[in-house]
């Protein structure tokens, strides 16, 4: 659809950009890490961007779509996989960038503005000795606002969990699309109304989250026989509560050719453990690595990490960028047939299962694992690399992993119910008819709300 | 025995105390929460108290000693509840507590003289806003180096674990008892070597820790219906990773009425938790009680409760003076007939076991729970207050919590041995004979060493 003519005069000095380039770069983010999605996502446009400049600009952006029907997508820093900023109907997209203020912090707790980039938050933390609890590998690029609205874990799960725990994110500010829209602030548990919602119900505009007085993360890679060997020391290693970490990673050796800048690191066949560990304890990894027959073959100290993560410095880009998805972007880029999945093993036996799927899929499913801790244990989860052969192959793949007790996330569907967020009653779709009564916001993602409105509506 | 005079002349200028006041305080500790030990340990007096300055006090002090052929027991804070510090055959005190400097701290760790008493290191480590990962309940008195020689856990428990796990203690150094004393620094594992060993194998003089970044840590008390409720609850949140904790404790209906200052909080018959959390994320706390059905009936704001613990405001004491053994304390000044024992519940059933206790031995044995991580997993330990009746009866209740597979820890044995340093051939027994060649650190201690060298010398 083209956007009326009414809708530029509604917006009125709120800027806007509309030239090709930024209509195409503004309407993306990573799906096309899955073949699928890129099949059907490659070709959706905005008609227009808006980058508002404050809560102001933002409530007139969503009185004018409201008022002229027009598609509201809402996008972060573009760094998700599943298409959560791609317009499925065209309209506007709202660009958050701009909302990037530290609106306060203090001891423990911090609120930001939604756009804020996660590295340029923990920059300014930095003189307050505090910093962001979790960030994903997409630190550089993601913002605060994106990572509640479509994220889930990273860099700082070994010692926090996931960002929908208990207590993970303090309160949410969301400005409803409306004629005239309201603001409205969430607390304690309606923050899950918003959740990992791909912004699809409410325009995420300010977050207040517990913030972790903040180690000097050193960084540390240790090799070790076989992926099983790294595994169960990570497992051990992350169980140790005495250590302070902040990210515990294991790449199966089929996985460290595809992460180039990292092979002087590792002998091949040998998989591969990231570890960012606080710096007065790297002794007591390392000793923990010998137990489990490893070798410590790459130490930079938490100073000079710290200087390459906030680009002080050059040098072997921060190592919380091999690990992740980020794993997929780098072995997409040698290799463009690759894929991935996401799984995630249950405490019990996680480590049996580990070994379960790398013997299974040998060759096909290609695992690196993310240490964490979740709802108290110890466990870990995969976005492994996948060979890709068929949409067909890769379901009965994941058929297969779900029934022997690994949990499966589909991550090639846009559709947020399949991908999920599967119950019409769960708060956030509840919370969608009050944030958004005329379903503008990139309409197309909840297939199952939709229906239930149709019929409520019929 | 009396101390000979040229040991007097071999102590030159090294501060000393002998007037029977100083000598009968110097020699106590809080053994007397135990009628078995009470009884035996009662009448143990140091000869003479020195109290070196630096050093080279200590050296001095250890040379003489060792020439003369002099007992010699070291003393922190006196706080410990099994008699580490009562001179088991007279001789030589020696009082650390004068070695309390600040040596060196850094983000993520710091180095302390072995004398600096837990809340004096943390008043010094405020501006730095770092603190203490753990402390034990007696944080006012108790010394840094007697913490390692003698403690286990405390408040901080339920997020980092014990003082003994990996990492908890970077690096101690110790003064040898020889006719020329010699410094030894221990560092990663080696410092188990002298960890949980009473002081008997060397005079630890600077210990290296790990430092906490530390959050702003408000008070709550709770109640339940019962202590199973409270209990589950302590577990949930114990298991929460996204919320920052710093003491989780649980107490019995039983025992609220040993805490006579907290009456006001809890109607009788409901079970207490007292919980330190840090300040942003109390309202995700509040929200647990009352998943739980318990009720918050205490709040007290960070500020508020830092400034009571370290003296700079009147009003109740810090709330982890009603934790661990204080509350073994409380309730004695009560009824002197209360003594307690020391539990761990394994992680796999640890609730059960904890309703199977409070039955069976109801009106006997009164629980209190203090929830920690155990290497990587939530579990509880406990210092139940127990109904005296005699030594016998103490056996037989020990005995079948053992045969239950609650592991019991004796804390009515003077002796090192009988209380968790079963074997002749740990680190600390071979280090001892290394850093004590003639037994003089507090002979009696050790049975088993004692007579394992003397079989060695026959």
């Amino acid at each position: 659809m083209a956007v009326p003519a009414s809708l530029r005069q509604d917006l009125g000095d709120v800027p806007i950009l509309d030239d090709p380039g930024s209509l195409r770069m503004r309407s993306r983010d990573f799906f096309w890490f899955s073949p699928i999605l890129k099949e059907t996502l490659e070709d959706k446009r905005a008609d227009i961007v808006v980058v508002p400049r404050d809560k102001a600009d933002v409530m007139r952006v969503a009185a004018a779509c409201a008022r002229q029907r027009v598609p509201l997508t809402v996008r972060g820093g573009g760094t998700g996989n599943y298409g959560q900023a791609v317009p499925l109907a065209g309209g506007v997209v709202l660009d958050v960038t701009r909302l990037d203020q530290v609106i306060w912090h203090r001891p423990g707790a911090g609120r930001f503005g939604a756009g804020g980039r996660m590295l340029d938050i923990d920059r300014a933390l930095i003189p307050a000795g505090h910093e962001l609890r979790f960030y994903p590998s997409t630190r550089q690029h993601a913002t605060i606002g994106g990572f509640v609205a479509g994220g889930a874990a990273g860099a700082g799960s070994c010692t926090w969990g996931q960002i929908a725990d208990p207590g993970a994110v303090l309160a949410v500010e969301v400005v409803t699309v409306e004629e005239r829209p309201r603001v409205i602030e969430l607390r304690g548990r309606d923050v899950l109304k918003v959740m990992h919602a791909y912004g699809v119900n409410g325009i995420i505009t300010e977050v207040e989250v517990p913030l972790a007085p903040s180690h000097p993360w050193c960084e540390r890679i240790a090799t070790f026989s076989s992926l099983s060997a790294a595994a169960r020391f990570a497992h051990a290693f992350t169980e140790c509560d005495g250590i302070a970490k902040k990210l515990v990673t294991v790449h199966d050796p089929q996985v460290v050719p595809y992460l180039r800048r990292l092979a002087p690191y590792a002998e091949p066949g040998r998989a591969m453990a990231i570890i960012m560990v606080s710096e007065p304890q790297a002794e007591a990894l390392e000793l923990l690595v010998a137990d489990h027959g490893g070798e410590v073959t790459f130490r930079r100290a938490a100073e000079d990490a710290r200087k390459v993560a906030f680009a002080e410095a050059s040098g072997l880009q921060p190592l919380y960028e091999f690990t992740w998805n980020h794993t997929t972007l780098h072995a997409i880029r040698i290799d463009s047939t690759i894929t991935y999945l996401q799984l995630r093993f249950p405490p019990a036996n996680n480590l049996e299962l580990v070994d379960w799927v790398a013997a299974r899929f040998h060759g096909e499913v290609l695992l690196h694992l993310e240490f964490q801790r979740r709802f108290g244990k110890v466990t870990c989860s995969s976005l492994p690399l996948v060979r890709y052969t068929s949409a067909a192959r890769l379901e009965a793949v994941m058929a297969e992993l779900d029934g022997k007790g690994v949990a499966v996330s589909n991550p090639h569907t846009f559709i947020l119910d399949n991908a999920g967020w599967k119950r019409v009653d769960a708060p956030q779709a509840e919370f969608k008819r009050l944030a958004d009564p005329h379903g503008l916001m990139n309409p197309g993602k909840l297939k199952h709300w939709q229906e239930h409105k149709i019929e409520a509506i019929a």
